[in-house]
């Protein structure tokens, strides 16, 4: 069971998951870890500078030919759903098989499955690939697993698929089989600008290559980017400065401030 | 005949036309259309931030497997000829299909026709299957149709293909088969961002979707596109910054600003 | 031998280098040269914006049915490797004959060669065919050419290949068979935008549009690049804004700017 695992850590205190999240945050920045990113053209750019912003290094291709290869030299992989076709398929299918091969860890986003059903059907074949997380919001849990996202209906999901959980939304919930995290950071123009989602899921991707425990490595990107979210709307004037601003907010952001401003329940 | 159908009203006096305009900007921020586009991988990320600026909910996948679904979940088509290949114009079939069956409007932006002939005479097609509205520049207006861009040969396109035409320019010129509308309203910084033609057809097609009359529709969208660029301009330093300010003036401009500032000749 | 053409000057002195790069400039705005750009999804949007910036036309359609079209109606080619598969190598080919029929200059970006070794040999094949520069950064020198990238050994490739190279890095080395420029202009946040390096291989297609010189147009567009990128840091909070600042730079540079921050070592 997940919660048996030696990487899967007890979380105590607010203060002791904020300090995980800084560790996380300064071991991406020191280790620069090499995420590949299946990912829709809408969010690629977007998502690229989140990864830079934050310390990690990106790279795009969808190409059959060369994804196996570019997924082996990398640290974590990122799959997005987001405009999926045949050759994104095949292209997502050999990439997963390089990472399980690599023992990458992956991650999941689930993009959008409530508004097609085969995407749906996709995503839950691809679950049981065994990503170490999967971010998503409350109707596309609800698409996926049949049943509205209660804390309950989500913990029972992770455990019996072994994945860490990161709900988006007003809140993030993050939960695996044992331990939930609740996060209340955050701003309403996060849900304004396109791919901020996909962003946030490839920035899971960076911390689980730095971090073992995926639980705590999804609570801590989803934090981050909370936290880097309030600061950027702090000055912003609307959805476009505030993009700008985000990134240069999760460029500058700190262990302080990260913990000065976290709002964690447990 | 176009002119003769109920949807069809007069536009009597400038303050009554930036009056139905301001209308229209409350009905998209009240009702956030979903607007699904088919647009080029260059325009996707701008055009998804500027329907999320303007209040809609963009979705852009192109996917021949799913875009039957999501158009007929959404409010509104927007058809961009924008790299065009062989599966794009799969989609585009069936999601021009799907808006009929759906009653959907939909708009067409024959994004340089006049570059490469096979384009078009796809665009051609495309009119005998009825878009309410498609927006283009002179170029491309004289490309499609043979003719340049007269008010008279504008107005014959329009009552020949019962569409309601708006020409992107220094001034913009909206004509449906019986109306005319002119706006003076832009900046020249629009011309040095890319993608702005392509975002303000998206405009239109969400304007569409909370408005039956396709020229106040066209010419809403246009209007509030160029009020938005006139606020970005005043404070931007270039084309960089005026991009980051467009999205934020869409996200805060009022009905008030919106009339004060509409330079409309009719 | 390159170092024999006609189109191939001295470089005598700084102040006579830093004034032919402010004559390149005034051709690009005054003569808007179109450059089609072969560039993956990540830069596309990137690119764009800053070939308009800098007073270029940019183009990107992929399609095999029409970038034959387009490129024979622009006036130079970009051919980035990114994200490249099937129909990418297939729009690859009809576009590079297109400019070689047409007599348009061309500029290879081999980017990533580094991570996939299929891009490499790809890149080889491509350079048979002559491309007027190569901008590129150490790694993937090494990768192409089989040895580091010392003053020599891309001195030799360059005279072999009778291309220019532009090698990026912390200082750039252009060279070609018989001269050399180095340039310590720039800004380390130029590494942390993504797509920052295709968008000044395309700088240096719109500079070939201008100037037959094909080491002259190199090292004018990393100039210029260069010190965009110094102006945009001097006022950026990170990389968001840096990104924005840049553009505006690139838009309102002036020769007085470019020769008194130009920082070159003959």
């Amino acid at each position: 069971m997940q919660e048996q695992t030696a990487s899967s850590r007890q979380i105590v205190t607010r203060a002791g998951f904020a300090s995980e999240a800084a560790g996380v945050l300064a071991r991406v920045r020191a280790q620069s870890p090499r995420v590949h990113c299946i990912t829709n053209s809408v969010a690629q750019n977007f998502t690229a500078n989140v990864l830079l912003a934050f310390g990690a290094v990106p790279s795009m291709t969808l190409s059959p030919a060369e994804i196996g290869a570019f997924v082996k030299r990398s640290n974590a992989l990122l799959v997005n759903l987001g405009t999926f076709g045949t050759e994104r398929r095949e292209a997502t299918s050999i990439a997963v098989d390089a990472a399980i091969q690599s023992g990458l860890p992956w991650v999941l986003d689930p993009v959008f499955v409530d508004r097609a059903p085969p995407r749906a059907s996709y995503a839950r074949d691809l679950l049981f690939l065994h990503p170490a997380a999967m971010r998503l919001n409350a109707d596309e849990f609800a698409a996926l697993a049949g049943t509205a996202a209660t804390a309950e209906a989500v913990a029972a999901f992770a455990r019996e698929h072994r994945v860490a959980i990161g709900l988006s939304g007003a809140k993030d919930f993050i939960r695996d089989g044992a331990r939930a995290v609740t996060l209340e950071n955050g701003d309403p123009l996060m849900a304004k600008v396109t791919a901020m989602g996909c962003a946030a899921s490839a920035m899971v991707a960076a911390c689980l290559a730095v971090e073992v425990d995926a639980l705590i490595a999804t609570a801590s990107a989803l934090l981050i980017a909370g936290v880097a979210g309030e600061i950027a709307a702090a000055s912003a004037q609307g959805p476009g400065s505030f993009a700008v601003n985000i990134l240069d907010a999760l460029h500058t952001l700190d262990a302080d401030a990260l913990k000065a401003r976290a709002r964690i329940v447990l």
